[in-house]
């Protein structure tokens, strides 16, 4: 009996572009190998089924030398869109399920087809939502935006309200949780999300700059726990939450957080330096389609490795128009500090949310006035500049 | 004002390894670096709070060079327990989350301390509970299990609910959904799962062989449609499912599906091959302490490229004792056939579950009668070998 949820007219397709280690003589027959594994998983003569052959298989589009010095060569599978139930994690399975297991393939790109985007939430709120949640009027010289962290994880909840106080006072946008402050015994959510948020209304009396102040809590666990925090998000009047697409699963990201916070979304990328998927796509332009209003990405010249034209990357994924996906604010962080400022409001322009954590806190006899002058300080100097937006 | 949650007795503490790649003049002072990165991501000489400093910064416990003829030093951390919250996806956070962006880094081991175990909720069912399942009487002669896949993808119920009639009837024990077939249009999880339960419990009457089939269907999605797939699961009596840890994310494995779902679970590795952390330590150690009662790997010399090295170390960690945390069945897999079967019996002993997927399948000329032939040989094949159980 044919099967009455199965149309057999034409399939949209969406096409991923990988770099695989092989030689000349064997790309052809790995390939192909590729685009059995990324979609039916078993010998192409083993499969009777017409609508399975011609719909379901994945094809070789191309195959090319990499460009440069880049060894290997680089390969574009058209795939079936109807394998991805039009649900993001499943679209992970497709994209880089099993041959994540497989060294000697990258995931470079993802094309963003009318189809595809069209199964994706995107952000919720976007670039422009981060301003109206922020009360930053559009047009008259749109800056950027500021964003702290309060850390050290340890502390206990006083203590961390006491530091939001701080930054709220000293006229930060944005104050986010440190990632690793998740809901442990010595800050539990729920009160540590209450007290934080009090103190930011309380000091954001004394703001010295327009526009309102978000605190950003970190949400972690699973899907009750999330629900539990939520609801203290929206009893508390939080206006924002940070959360670890990787580590959360991208599916409750997309499915609980995204579709009931009601705030702009934070992405973290902790647990996603996966060598293997290019960080432009999985930070820039998946975290953007699956929710996140804002990426935070390893600045080059920080902690961590990614170097310039990554970065640029990242940004010109979560910003570059798309049909009916709103922009992602990109967010450099991880180790900046606030001589940098200009450099990065230089390279990022005006829609970019510039982190400043560990480095607002340095130096061994900082206190809470120190603080507060180094977080006035990076306010200042973002306030003062004059980036075009990009 | 001290907060009352914090004890100030001494705090339990949890170890992992790292391998980094820097030179001795250097790796001392990355090793601090990384321990600051895994723990309060900020200066020390920043942190006044004596609570953080004595209590929730990682120490570097001893730095060796790497064993063998591998590069780098081996960095044995210990971290703070409480920064878990006791809770699967803070601990990939705190083991992994900022360092996964950092090439140089590679984690290699987690011990298994008491305190770290208590926090782990572990297989609820484990191989005694796969025996039990399947009404495999204990000590009579164990023998190791048998496992296949309803492939390919783009089939709808009523085909996949015919493949695994022929795979229940010719014995094989456990029948799973690939790993690709999700809630597609073409099979929605509902119509699939009802068709292929009933199909294996009619074909049950024919089985061969002593004890019962299990079909384990894919889960997958966020919580609702998570929540959803297991009303249907129980409504329709099906007693096994599987999941992909890495996509649906470990806190919903933990929270939901070992939680709630009632019957084994499978662990399979798609998306999990970040090569950075050893996958023995995730696909053996990590995923049977997040719940699962078996743990796909891909067998060396198939279409992956773990070395038998690697296999044999997952197997070891997934089975070895450990207190309160129920072994787990490793389950080799990934381009498998019949003819291996002796080989790898002899290597992994009768506590093991053999998945054989495609080549079951295989050949342009198959038929119906011809698969549930194949299927047969694997069954008979398993059960004539004497193995013993390691």
């Amino acid at each position: 009996m044919p099967d009455p949820a199965v149309s057999r007219g034409a399939q949209p397709r969406f096409y991923a572009t990988y770099r695989l280690q092989a030689g000349a003589r064997d790309i052809a027959a790995r390939a192909r190998a590729l685009a059995l594994e990324q979609s039916i998983e078993m010998p192409l003569d083993a499969v009777g089924d017409a609508f399975v052959r011609e719909h379901i298989v994945a094809h070789v589009e191309s195959i090319d030398p990499s460009p440069g010095a880049a060894a290997g060569f680089d390969v574009r599978l058209a795939l079936a869109l109807r394998t991805t139930g039009r649900e993001a994690g499943q679209l992970l399975n497709m994209l880089f399920g099993n041959c994540s297991l497989q060294p000697d393939v990258e995931l470079l790109d993802l094309e963003p087809s009318s189809e595809l985007l069209e199964s994706m939430p995107g952000p919720r709120f976007g670039i422009d939502g981060w301003r109206r949640a922020l009360g930053l009027e559009e047009g008259a010289g749109p800056r950027a935006l500021t964003c702290t962290a309060l850390k050290p994880q340890g502390l206990g909840p006083e203590a961390l309200a006491g530091l939001a106080a701080l930054f709220a006072g000293a006229g930060v946008d944005v104050i986010k949780d440190d990632h690793g402050i998740a809901d442990q015994d010595y800050a539990p959510f729920a009160r540590r999300v209450a007290a934080v948020q009090r103190a930011v209304e309380r000091a954001a009396a004394q703001r010295p700059v327009p526009g309102r102040v978000l605190y950003a809590p970190t949400l972690s666990g699973g899907p009750a726990r999330l629900a539990e925090q939520l609801r203290v998000v929206r009893g508390e009047g939080v206006c924002a939450v940070l959360v670890c697409p990787m580590i959360m699963g991208v599916p409750t990201l997309v499915e609980l957080v995204r579709a009931e916070a009601g705030v702009p979304i934070i992405a973290h990328p902790a647990f996603a330096g996966n060598g293997r998927i290019a960080p432009a796509l999985l930070l820039g332009r998946l975290f953007r389609w699956f929710g996140a209003d804002a990426t935070i990405f390893p600045n080059f010249g920080g902690r961590f490795s990614y170097d310039v034209g990554i970065c640029r990357a990242i940004a010109r994924l979560a910003r570059e128009p798309q049909a009916g996906i709103k922009a992602a604010l990109p967010v450099p962080a991880g180790g900046m500090s606030v001589e940098r400022v200009d450099e990065m409001l230089h390279e990022y322009g005006s829609d970019v949310m510039l982190l400043i954590g560990g480095n607002l806190l340095a130096g061994p006899s900082s206190t809470g006035e120190s603080v507060q002058a180094r977080a006035a300080a990076f306010v200042r100097r973002v306030h003062a500049a004059a980036v075009p937006r990009r």
